[in-house]
């Protein structure tokens, strides 16, 4: 049988040297134009704790900050928990890859908060957006040549669709999107990890221009519990996302995600560098 | 000429041992119930490495993660540059404090990305809401005995003060209020990480209920240079935070803090543990 591409690109060997540490290999299908697709290496930080032997609990915070590009073939990632607590634990994260020098260094960097979670009282106090429901939004296009890992998903956006003609006339950051794996696949943290990091860069769409860009830092809560992403299963997310402060080089995005029964299952910021 | 306790918190001593490795103690001027105020250890984490030897450049990102209670009393900090390249540094940062055990523990995890930044376009898709004016709003009466820090800012909320009745009634999460140092001090870095992290939590004011909390991880970007913070001085920062999702012991956070003339200078997201 043939594995799903995201479990392929999640696929991770546990070393023998120390707990936590990994072996694994960018993939294919989720690359992107000059590196892989930096919402899938957050996810394979992610996987990394999740696959640790002494995890207490669920994810309830990631950071992954992308240190230098990360090159075609074998990296390794460790995973440290720093502090266990009675019901959180505290994780550090790293990535490493062998450059041309022969060494090994250091690409990206994490950390991540997991934790027991116990019922409690609980609102939403941003609750989805009235939009039309998926079958009512075409699916975009697929993505321009090289672009592999849009292909692995399916993404119906409402407002804030990729410019079709770049001529600096943009007026707004905000996209809203249905999206789920092109390939049913049930949402587990992983891959909600990854969906958080599916916006295309906020300011080719405020400005209608394809300046070249790179996420610097991402951050993505989890309001969610394996319950809740069972509930949701191969279903369709919708999320939004805004741009807020663009300025001398960097630019700031804040994102949701929510079930499309209304479920805020992910909140995410992250932090781009753009040239020009 | 006395020090500014601001600068008395972040004094850090420079040890022998290794670049970037730092001594340091609470300050009882930014006491919190039990520990020190949260905005001010991650103020502090931030100072390491603008004091590190081979920084690169102002902050861009940084996330901080309270793993463990700190005590009053001494503690170090250790920011290394894991990757330096030619526009963007990449840090971690941990901060350990002795225990009862008399061995050293870890406290407080976190990354910062510093960077040189070039003049680009840049625009603001999140302006400030208007607002009354600083004068023509009443400063917040200080707080509950024992909450030391609070007394060292002034603050001026406009809506979603610190409830007077606990009595369950709240029905919306967002605060805005003006805010400075309560004894003048031009702003840097240092004070608008600590700034980031002045709002009171979510879960109280949405609930009219003062539930025993803690924040987990905090992340703020800095959307500002030497150059802007120097404009601003010693004004007001308008601050609005506003709660998103609360579910099974957690909620997080959004914010926003703009300088009086409407540039918005940082942008904050915070996840935060609450009981019941």
């Amino acid at each position: 049988m043939k594995r799903h591409p995201l479990d392929q690109a999640l696929d991770l060997a546990h070393s023998d040297l120390q707990a936590g540490h990994f072996f694994g290999a960018t993939s294919p299908d989720y690359w992107n134009m000059v590196g892989p697709f930096g919402g899938m290496t957050a996810a394979v930080m992610l996987q990394a704790v999740l696959r640790h032997p002494d995890l207490l609990g669920e994810p309830v915070a990631a950071t992954v900050n992308f240190a230098a590009a990360l090159g075609e073939g074998a990296f390794e990632v460790l995973a440290v928990p720093v502090r266990t607590n009675r019901s959180t634990q505290h994780w550090t994260i790293q990535m490493s890859q062998t450059g041309a020098d022969g060494k090994l260094h250091v690409t990206t960097t994490g950390t991540a908060v997991t934790a027991l979670r116990r019922e409690t009282w609980g609102t939403n106090d941003f609750p989805m957006p009235e939009v039309p429901s998926p079958s009512a939004v075409e699916p975009m296009k697929i993505g321009p040549k090289g672009v592999e890992w849009v292909r692995h998903y399916e993404m119906r956006p409402i407002i804030g669709s990729i410019p079709s003609r770049w001529d600096g006339s943009g007026e707004a950051s905000e996209t809203r999107m249905w999206l789920r794996d092109a390939e049913p696949r049930p949402l587990d943290f992983a891959a909600l990890m990854a969906l958080s990091d599916t916006f295309y860069p906020r300011v080719w769409l405020r400005r209608a221009t394809p300046v070249p860009i790179g996420t610097v830092s991402l951050t993505t809560y989890f309001h969610t519990d394996a319950a809740l992403l069972a509930e949701v299963g191969t279903g369709y997310l919708l999320g939004r996302a805004t741009g807020q402060q663009f300025r001398n080089g960097y630019f700031d995005q804040a994102a949701q995600l929510w079930s499309e029964a209304g479920a805020l299952l992910a909140t995410s910021s992250q932090i781009v560098y753009f040239k020009e």
